[in-house]
């Protein structure tokens, strides 16, 4: 039976101002766990910022999403511009700040976020073609952008629900390693690190998803 | 009982010029699934270069290795300066070309190496204290500098056992997750991405290795 293939759109390296670094590799070693195979994606753009990650404070640099996001996937990762969604089963998008600051401005705009159109078009792509979404941590609040009437969780932060709830979207929420699936748009959620986790319940988060991804494939 | 506390130390954050972040992360997490804590180090000095991961090519840019290293930290890391092996019952070195340029001069000079003082140190005073010393994928080559007449494993390269060997260390060739033990000195060494090896080697290595070094503490 032909592997299942997902595309895993990675948004920098680093929680701060990229892709969650934990959520990205056990979400990686997940779909490998199942049975899976994976092609990394990132949008070639600017990030919006660099942040030290000791400090937190603003670096006066410039780094590019994909250049960086390839850290992640060890060169092995295709611009998101690049994506058709006939050549995959499903699409899942890793957490951290990148996700709403580079893929969507969801940390800076709330419910008035734009989301980049390559995400916005990979999003929708699959919604037409019924393929599984997933989405992890933060990465919920720019599926709620872009599809509205959804129900996703991002655990319980309460301000991040009320962002999401006024982009039209209904909020569940959850604790570790629980998953929401939204059957109308089959789109997956897990909270991550928008709980206060270890990477054990990352790890978790990450099979489940997955888990619950391939029963819908 | 009190959690076995591992010093992981990293080398920056990205295959080509730092820590390898497959190696880093799924060491973290193996630490952790069987009982043990984890406190992260780097030592504060500048990178010996920033490689573009995409290309391969080296970019006009410095970087610090415990600021990058942070990345995978997620900011909670120290100065590898202020380690004291009094506090730890394990130390541990995920690979990468860090562990090669930064760390050490390795994948430079080969056999005349040199490894900076604060990894020297860290590895002497923990042979010292009789507790295990791990290392993954080329991190090895240091250890062999640093102790010289030791057992370990990089896997198969024949570039570097030649290397490994001229420093006076015993090479043992090794396949997917297998561990090479030193009994005399407590080394535990597993070769990860220095064989051609998918993430779900990376797993069963760094699971392996913690594994065998729980048994020695």
């Amino acid at each position: 039976m032909k592997k299942k293939r997902f595309a895993v759109v990675l948004a920098g390296s680093g929680v701060y101002d990229g892709a969650e670094i934990h959520e990205a590799i056990l979400t990686m070693l997940a779909i490998m766990r199942k049975g899976g195979e994976y092609v990394c994606f990132a949008p070639d753009i600017k990030q919006h910022h660099v942040i030290n990650h000791i400090t937190g404070e603003e670096m006066n640099e410039s780094r590019n999403v994909l250049v960086e996001s390839a850290r992640i996937a060890r060169g092995d990762i295709k611009p998101l511009s690049e994506f058709d969604g006939k050549d995959y089963d499903a699409i899942i998008f890793p957490g951290g700040f990148g996700a709403a600051k580079n893929l969507s401005t969801v940390a800076l705009h709330g419910p008035d976020a734009s989301v980049n159109s390559d995400v916005e078009e990979a999003v929708l792509q699959m919604v037409k073609l019924k393929k599984p979404i997933g989405a992890l941590c933060i990465a919920p609040a720019f599926i709620a952008k872009v599809l509205g009437d959804v129900n996703v969780t991002i655990g319980t932060d309460a301000g991040t629900i009320g962002a999401i709830e006024a982009m039209g979207a209904t909020h569940v929420e959850t604790d570790h390693g629980d998953v929401v699936i939204d059957e109308d748009n089959l789109v997956f959620t897990t909270p991550c690190y928008m709980l206060d986790a270890t990477i054990m319940d990352i790890d978790d988060g990450a099979n489940n998803i997955i888990k619950a991804m391939f029963e819908r494939m």
